[in-house]
């Protein structure tokens, strides 16, 4: 294949969003996991919602609603600086083990990287920094044009930043609602699948399947 | 309120999702319950997905999808007779054990009822029957325009097809995603918090919550 562009999805992606278990166990003791998970479910949740019902808000607003809601779900009382120590976590998420050392290769190979994610850029250019990954690659955000992934607006918007043929881009992300949106808006893609999970049936194959994203060196 | 209209979500609204658990408990041991959440789950992030990405296809096909994903996630083996069996059940749902009071003692009122639903009428049509509801209720699908709620494009269906003021609609759904479309896009709204769960955080409140259907009888 020739690829001129490579463009990552944030979180989930490069960065592990279940790095907050660790605050919010400490926050509310016993809870850690579940929040960490509800709360990134109720998170995609309500950015497909906002988008399906054309009500754009930012990504940190809907993250933080996302937060209330997982609270109130799990009945734990709250207070504000509880929502902002968490808000934070998401600032200095870890980044998967093999992520500084792949891009940091393929950027020696002068490959163009990008991360384009449904984050803000007050929330994910601390976030590259911290995992000093800025010296390789663009940020993206999808708040340029206020269209949430997995809608066919946002992925143009990528597209035509990059200014390279749609199936010249490589888009990789470890959430399957991103690989639909991305093929279906013809993109190449390569779904990253940490966790082995079957492939979601939504009439979508992405061209590549990788257990991590080392396995990019190898094409 | 003067409301000249009532519309009707069906799934978890009128009809127990939920009433497949018997049915999966007997093809499947000891996953009964576990098959029928993640199936519903998997259900709304796929009509939502498709919409999302501009393909539609049938609910009914969406619910089989759903349905194949969750039982290869729960790495169990199936034959083709096994989905049809499952998706039969869709076609039997209980009603929630008001409903058929309800709908009778309002039709007496000769209030304009209908059901309005992601489902389509090879779904619906067999199951309204079944639960008796046909004589009191109209019954519409999103089917007809392609286009799932909660997108300002299926309520505009049902609003133009009804023919009356946007605001003398009273929508009535447990699903809080389509509580938030509705209302969203005009219609005045009922939430049927059966289940007393928080309100999502959506920047959207409805104009009423029940706690089942019966409440409407006082209004």
């Amino acid at each position: 294949m020739t690829i001129k562009a490579f463009i990552y999805d944030a979180y989930g992606t490069l960065f592990d969003v279940h790095s907050v278990t660790e605050k919010a166990e400490s926050l509310f003791n016993g809870y850690g996991k579940q929040i960490s998970e509800a709360w990134r479910q109720k998170q995609v949740e309500y950015f497909m919602l906002h988008q399906l019902t054309d009500r754009y808000i930012p990504f940190s607003e809907i993250t933080k609603n996302a937060l209330s809601y997982t609270l109130n779900k799990l009945s734990l009382s709250y207070k504000k600086e509880d929502l902002d120590h968490l808000m934070n976590a998401y600032l200095e998420l870890q980044a998967y083990e093999e992520v500084s050392e792949t891009l940091k290769n393929l950027n020696r190979r002068k490959v163009k990287q990008t991360i384009f994610s449904n984050g803000t850029k007050d929330m994910l250019t601390p976030l590259v920094k911290k995992r000093e990954l800025s010296d390789f690659c663009n940020v993206l955000s999808v708040d340029d044009v206020k269209q949430y992934k997995p809608s066919p607006a946002a992925y143009k918007y990528a597209h035509e930043s990059l200014g390279v043929n749609c199936d010249e881009i490589l888009f990789m992300s470890s959430n399957f609602w991103d690989i639909t949106g991305a093929s279906s808006y013809g993109f190449k893609t390569a779904w990253i699948n940490r966790s082995k999970l079957p492939e979601d049936v939504l009439g979508i194959e992405p061209d590549y399947i990788y257990s991590n994203l080392k396995e990019l060196l190898n094409i």
